[in-house]
């Protein structure tokens, strides 16, 4: 199976390594030479050079807005009868594609989710997908034997496919993920103008929440300005109820004001657990057992290793670093009915930890 | 030092453990007799019985609602010269103690910053409050002596103390807390309707931004309803940017998106800066080593027993269960010099490890 990789950044070259070393034959083209040269250094393939034989797949490692430029010029020259692009969003490459080619049916959109947006210096990698999803997104054109190819690729990559239509997935990513960075962005920005010893009194939930925030500017201008209806959507449908609350808290009674949080902070605990249960089984709340763990090399790992002695396995982990101190709190969420032997076992083996039950139901 | 705990709830209870740890001669009262037998079971301190002589220091654990009932009670019934309480806001509470006791000087508010806001079955622990921040907010009329016997009480806790005034209090953590909660749990809100396959699809990101989407609704409602001012204004902070999004979404051009995006994200990463830094040190970009973890007990700990043995310290962790999938990928974030070279310890090792560097700044 012949590849061809147009584009060799981190995504790019990760695609070609892993392809590579899936038995794919790759070839790699790029605006910068010196990008392709050091793709090909790392293993990932072979330079394409002008007058080359046609490929049987073609990946457009490129930004949302150049995956039609891109693909229409491969279609245009006869470069491969199958073409695929691994942009976040797919509903504009894709119509760019069609405006072009309409019909085609060589064509199929693909977004493989490599754990956080990252842009800068490329540290490509084969591992990049392994075990993460890989969406696949046929057009009405799109041949089966162009989905297989796509999906074969994914597969090869290591990644988990799942295939849908291009506007579910936009409207779905809208709402699992560029909705969610604009929102801790936001909130990020709302400490603007605190000083350091200030924010440092927040608690973990503070660091949680806006972790996503210091993702790269630029990527992210890409992708939601390549998504605009299923974002602005996405946005308005958090903003709405908690304009609500503002409402509630500016001009309601002391009840009125209760009542509205309440049902905010509801509608959010039925959200959440959608997301929290792992193997796709629901969603347990775990106790969590708190263990104070001095800043120093090696104790994190002493904490484990003293909570898999207790036998008790760790579903979950949070590091809180204790502002000013050279001490850190790390939370460690287990199963219900283990968080006290745990808190019990660590205090044994000199420990200061704390359990505190699940939330609530 | 003889200290009275009214309200033998987790945290009442977790601070007269720990103040009986301390040499303090705790008494205890709550509505619920069966509470302060739980709490007398576990050695919190012994039950205040009518008739009992006044007690140097006296902490109301109640909601904040409650907080000025109880306090004027105490003063009125002379049961102490010294009073506080420990409820997440402080202005309420203060004014309402101050409307019916005006000039009194031995009331100063505080607020220990216990991780998460629990509440539930009570596991309470002498070390709740170990190396936490705990805020104590003196009144104009509060005396030096009160507020140092405050703070002293918050130091036995293991706590680390903060003095600030009880508007600053609630204009800060209206930030830090209240407005971060409401809009994590309007961003799990944001979920209803989708199925549990297709939110298994988010990455870590989602799971991040909503993990405090879990807490209790009723706790919440008593906390932001308790700060009506500060948590409108706060929220009109982070909700004013996200509406200028949307509108650039909606009506604007491909430029004009994506500057708007620009500009949220990119004072998103000035906030995130503030919060980032640990030992109140500038904020590191940290690079992250993603690894497949099976999901097997003892696993986390030999992934971080290997990166000790590498010699690289572990500053953070996450872990992201794989939707459907008996393995994990654990992010485990570390110095910027030592991604590489952790990842090729841990592939050499045996583990399927990718280094990625920090987002770029």
């Amino acid at each position: 199976m012949r590849l061809l990789v147009v584009g060799t950044g981190l995504i790019g070259t990760s695609v070609a390594l892993a392809a590579s070393a899936g038995g794919y034959d790759v070839s790699l083209e790029d605006q910068d030479p010196e990008r392709v040269a050091l793709a090909v250094s790392v293993g990932a393939g072979s330079p394409r050079r002008a007058g080359d034989p046609p490929v049987d797949l073609a990946v457009a490692a490129v930004p949302p807005a150049a995956v039609g430029g891109v693909v229409s010029r491969l279609i245009e020259a006869d470069v491969a009868p199958i073409l695929t692009h691994l942009a976040s969003v797919q509903s504009d490459p894709q119509h760019q594609v069609e405006s072009l080619h309409p019909g085609f049916a060589g064509f199929v959109g693909s977004h493989p989710i490599a754990g956080r947006e990252r842009s800068g210096p490329h540290h490509a990698s084969a591992d990049l997908f392994s075990r993460r999803p890989w969406i696949v997104c046929p057009t009405e054109a799109s041949a089966p034997a162009a989905v297989a190819a796509v999906s074969a690729l994914a597969a090869a990559c290591g990644a988990l496919v799942t295939v849908m239509p291009a506007t579910d997935h936009d409207a779905l990513f809208a709402r699992l993920s560029h909705s969610p960075q604009l929102v801790a962005s936001a909130l990020a920005g709302g400490l603007a103008g605190l000083d350091r010893a200030a924010v440092g009194l927040a608690g973990t939930g503070l660091r949680d929440t806006t972790r996503i925030a210091d993702s790269d500017a630029n990527l992210w201008a890409e992708i939601v300005a390549a998504n605009p209806g299923p974002v602005a959507t996405a946005l308005r449908a958090v903003l709405e109820p908690l304009h609500v609350v503002v409402d509630a808290l500016e001009h309601g009674a002391d009840d009125r004001r209760r009542e509205a949080v309440r049902d905010l902070i509801e509608r959010g605990r039925r959200g959440r657990e959608l997301l929290g249960g792992k193997h796709g089984q629901r969603a347990v709340r775990w106790a969590t057992v708190a263990v104070v763990v001095p800043d120093e090399p090696g104790k994190l790992a002493r904490v484990l290793n003293d909570a898999a002695a207790a036998g008790v396995n760790v579903e979950d982990i949070r590091v809180d670093h204790s502002p000013g101190q050279p001490f850190g709190i790390v939370e460690l969420d287990v199963a219900p009915d283990r968080g006290a032997l745990l808190e019990r076992d660590l205090i044994a083996r000199g420990w200061s930890a704390t359990a505190s039950p699940p939330p609530s139901a």
